[in-house]
């Protein structure tokens, strides 16, 4: 219990840091604005939270929820991933269009490749959870063995979604914080970098404790 | 046994490939050399031989070797983390010297702060697993209950070592990629951009292996 209660204070913690970054060093949001930066800052936003707090509650649910009927849990799992899916996709429609307007070329760093990695297992998980575990109930006992035989692999592959999550989150800011500050700056270790760093503990804690959750 | 032969390809290929690129694009290795850079160099090359090349096979052989003895396997377990033991305290020391002869701030980055916490937790868990796994055994009746049940925090926290190491490596290439080829260059996505990906990748395809062979 004193686990969870960790865990509902740094996933919610790692999406709040990121907006008070963006708002007090970074300028707030935009989009289709005079000052692209301001659209990119949606990037980290909607990313953090989308692979970060959404998912993480998402996969916790299960842990968490232990007296509910089962369909509940398995619903609320699937709808608390149906909020982080947009989160994802405007996040990188942001990104991707922010290339575009400043004619950075596209896909080029290990980040995004990560990213991109990152990206395609979450659709894959969600089509095939939401087909598998969802659909195939109505035919509820002809697919009963087929659907236990894929939680497993949904599992190994949906905690592997979240590792690629926050290695593509710790990249990332590893670059912003290079890119915005420079390698001069950062390394003077301004308020700023701090802040970026602490997110990126914060991510690191948060992956930490949610192995931890699912290996009991 | 597919899979261990793929894991064992990646685990020495990643080293290979690290060799590869300080030869071809970085121009070798160097200590108290006019080049500080050829130093640095160092440090990447022996994180990734002792966080991922040595600590991987040192946490596989426990799955490859089920025909051994047990004190066989737990003797080779200690000597592969014995092994990299020296890679990581040399290889910290080639970037904490590097920066001190170049006169950079030292433990500024995010990249250096997750290290810290990898280093941290190896140093504790070779103390800790020296003295419980092999000394405990003079007293072997005595400590047996202890000993097994310390086995899952040890294993747990000897993954998040592991984890914490591919999160190290991912963030120390990016800042690498960055600082040597500059943003602009690496965005052209150069071939050396191309390679430092790559052992990114590598990295990455291994946690997912690792990971895998462990939940079996
Ligand atoms: C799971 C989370 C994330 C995913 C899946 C992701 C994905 C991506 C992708 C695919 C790109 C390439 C876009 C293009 O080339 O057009 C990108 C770019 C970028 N992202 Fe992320 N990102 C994530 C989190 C973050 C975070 C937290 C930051 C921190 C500030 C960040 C910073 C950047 C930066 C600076 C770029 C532009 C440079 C580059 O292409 O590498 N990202 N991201
Ligand atoms: C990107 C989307 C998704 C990710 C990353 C994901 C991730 C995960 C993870 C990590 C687990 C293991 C939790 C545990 O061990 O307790 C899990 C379990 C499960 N998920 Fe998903 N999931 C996704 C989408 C879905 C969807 C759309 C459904 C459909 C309802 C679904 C249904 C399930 C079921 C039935 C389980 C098994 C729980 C159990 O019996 O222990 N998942 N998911
Ligand atoms: C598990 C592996 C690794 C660990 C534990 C680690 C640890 C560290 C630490 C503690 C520092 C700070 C030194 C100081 O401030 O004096 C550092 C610096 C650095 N490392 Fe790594 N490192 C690892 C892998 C790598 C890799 C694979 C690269 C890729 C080239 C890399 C690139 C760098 C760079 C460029 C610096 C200097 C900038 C900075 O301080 O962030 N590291 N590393
Ligand atoms: C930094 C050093 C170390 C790390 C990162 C580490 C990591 C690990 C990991 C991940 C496992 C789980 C493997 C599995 O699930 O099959 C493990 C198991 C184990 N380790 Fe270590 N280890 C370290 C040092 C040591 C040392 C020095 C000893 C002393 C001999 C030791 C003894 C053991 C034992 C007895 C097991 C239990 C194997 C079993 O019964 O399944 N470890 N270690
Ligand atoms: O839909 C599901 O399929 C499996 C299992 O119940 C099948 O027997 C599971 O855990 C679900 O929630």
């Amino acid at each position: 219990a004193l686990v969870i209660t960790l865990a509902t204070i740094l996933l919610i913690g790692v999406s709040a840091l990121t907006v008070f970054w963006v708002f007090f060093y970074r300028e707030g949001y935009a989009w289709a604005d005079d000052i692209p930066e301001k659209q990119f800052n949606l990037h980290p936003t909607l990313m953090v939270a989308g692979f970060i707090t959404f998912s993480g509650f998402s996969v916790l649910l299960y842990r968490i929820c232990r007296c509910f009927r089962r369909i509940y849990v398995k619903l609320l799992h699937a709808i608390f991933h149906a909020l982080a899916f947009p989160c994802i996709v405007i996040g990188f429609l942001a990104v991707l269009d922010y290339h575009n307007k400043k004619g950075i070329n596209n896909f080029y760093s290990l980040h995004s490749w990560i990213g991109l990695v990152a990206m395609g297992l979450f659709g894959l998980q969600y089509a095939v959870g939401f087909f598998s575990f969802l659909l195939l109930l109505i035919c509820n006992k002809g697919t009963a063995g087929f659907r236990a035989s894929l939680v497993p692999v949904h599992a190994a592959f949906g905690v592997l979604t979240f590792v690629l999550g926050v290695a593509a989150c710790l990249t990332g800011l590893t670059e912003k914080a290079i890119f915005t500050l420079g390698a001069e700056r950062y390394s003077g270790l301004p308020d700023e970098g701090v802040i970026i760093n602490a997110i990126g503990v914060a991510s690191i804690a948060i992956l930490a404790v949610v192995m931890y959750i699912l290996s009991r």
